[in-house]
């Protein structure tokens, strides 16, 4: 018989869909030959020597003979820098000024590169960047929410081959960052212990649905996962705010998060995924309730008319399985 | 400058881009020759003479010469409509047994309709076997939702071809409705008026995200509509549940969906989508807070790593620009 579970963080309900449970490989991509990329691309604006064809520069990270990464605004943001934050409220119709913050990070001069396979203090530079860029966003008050993602592949929404993630900040809390807040509050109200801390007590005692083990971080696949092979990367140390890792810990989230990425590159050939990092909404600061986190959500399924009619999702895949195999997929 | 604005009534803030906006007809669907079907498929489970390769029929509306519309079990249930319903708690690990109902509705014994093509009293007598199904099924009180929805074309996670709607029914209340009837019921509190009510009512008065009115129904794009061409039909009565639909509405609902579906398929030329019915869970009755509706769902944009890592949407299209090209495309 098929199983609901519930998320404790989320309340959301997933069904666990084991009438149409497909085995892990189900969920590998086929061999497309996709992977062949040069190194190079004169066309791209994100390759080295082409930086005249990138909006000015907002960071950079000096490397051997250039850069290692740089940060350019997003050459078609969804928000604007400038400006002020106004609310109106128009009868029922609400709405506030759209500035924030929207900007690209290139990953690495190579062209050719793959997050799961960037040397280990490449990507531990990456987070650092994250780290600076995070930090100085949050210090402007006009921002109430900072969401640093990555889109990797075109089922992940992004159509730029150089690997690159992206920042953005919000004037407002989103809904959702609201709700979960409050169900935050309201475990630490009801317990005095932080939701988050709770549940990588007792994914780590169950073991399971571990995928991955740190000295400052555990990777586990949720007990009510929404899709397959969605991973949460929790720091086991409590900390609301992703600005707040130190780095030491970036070294360690480096090694963490790198051996997930890998075990999917190999585990799944590749398969599309995004990633983001989630963080307390930056007006908060030091709480005991909130924990940031990093996701990880490999494309491998759609969602169709029954996720969009109640917000609920089916997931064809048993999340201790996926874990099972993710544990035993190559890491490099 | 962009904006951001909230919906009233789901609190969701969405990113009306206006720096990426694109006009209407650049959602529309390149022409691909993938219209042409044949009226009869003889390895197609849902074509008339292939009863026997579908699982038992649960519900058959008679027709000419056969059956005008079917319902059967999904050969691939995510629930099971046998057992009992019972909740578990271990420790942290909260779970329901997965009872439940999951059943495919064929729509019509022609294998190469379109509902947007589909007779205007072929549709309402769809509409009618919804409201029919939808009765049978609250009456289970095990069941505490039942979602009816359609997927229309690969993107919106179809992969057969002959035209069916699917009908499910869960055995808890999804978050996402239950923080929606929260808000509901707060709205309701504060001004004795409900929400729907009041949208439906300042959107009429509005006028410029209409695309099509009946004598029952009206047809908008949300103020804060989360994707382009996002489409919230509205019936004027207020009512909670689908099934206290008359047969008078019933027939002025098929209108304005005909209507609706046809707009989208020759303006933007037969794009994929979802629609849904969004009804109250079951184990209410005459809520004067909560109002029944109809979403559809134009799959022409992706959620990437910014919707998965804040629950936030970013619109490329602003809903009043693409209510303006929909009321102008043609309905027939």
């Amino acid at each position: 018989m098929p199983e609901l579970r519930q998320n404790l963080i989320t309340r959301d309900w997933v069904i666990i869909a084991t009438e149409r449970a497909k085995r892990p490989r189900d969920f590998t991509r086929p061999a497309d030959g996709g992977a062949a990329r040069p190194a190079y691309r004169e066309d791209c604006p994100f390759c080295p020597g082409n930086e005249h064809l990138c909006t000015p520069e907002i960071f950079r990270l000096d490397g051997p003979g250039g850069w290692k990464a740089r940060i350019v605004p997003n050459k078609f943001p969804a928000l604007s820098p400038d400006g002020e934050r106004e609310r109106r409220a128009d009868g029922i119709f609400r709405s506030v000024t759209g500035v924030g913050v929207h900007e690209v990070i290139i990953e690495t001069p190579r062209h050719d590169m793959h997050p799961a396979l960037l040397p280990l203090d490449g990507l531990a530079d990456l987070l650092g960047v994250y780290k600076r860029r995070y930090a100085e966003i949050r210090a402007d008050k006009r921002m109430e929410a900072v969401i640093i993602f990555k889109n990797h592949g075109a089922a992940a929404g992004t159509s730029l081959e150089h690997p690159h993630s992206q920042v953005a900040a919000t004037p407002v809390v989103p809904f959702q960052f609201r709700s979960r807040l409050e169900e935050a509050i309201r475990y630490f109200d009801d317990t005095g212990e932080c939701v988050f801390c709770r549940t990588l007590r007792e994914e780590l005692s169950d073991g399971a649905r571990i995928v991955f083990e740190t000295e400052h971080f555990a990777a586990f696949i949720p007990y009510a996962a929404l899709s397959p092979f969605h991973i949460w990367i929790f720091p086991r140390r409590h900390a609301a705010s992703y600005d707040e890792i130190t780095e030491e810990e970036t070294a360690d989230l480096a090694l963490n998060l790198k051996t997930v990425l890998a075990k999917l590159y190999h585990g799944l050939n590749n398969p599309d995924y995004n990633y983001s990092v989630r963080s307390i909404p930056t007006h908060y600061h030091y709480t005991d309730f909130f924990h940031w986190y990093l996701t990880v959500i490999p494309r491998v399924n759609k969602a169709a008319g029954f996720e969009m009619g109640s917000g609920m999702f089916i997931n064809p895949a048993l999340p201790e399985k996926s874990a099972e195999f993710l544990r035993g997929a190559a890491a490099d």
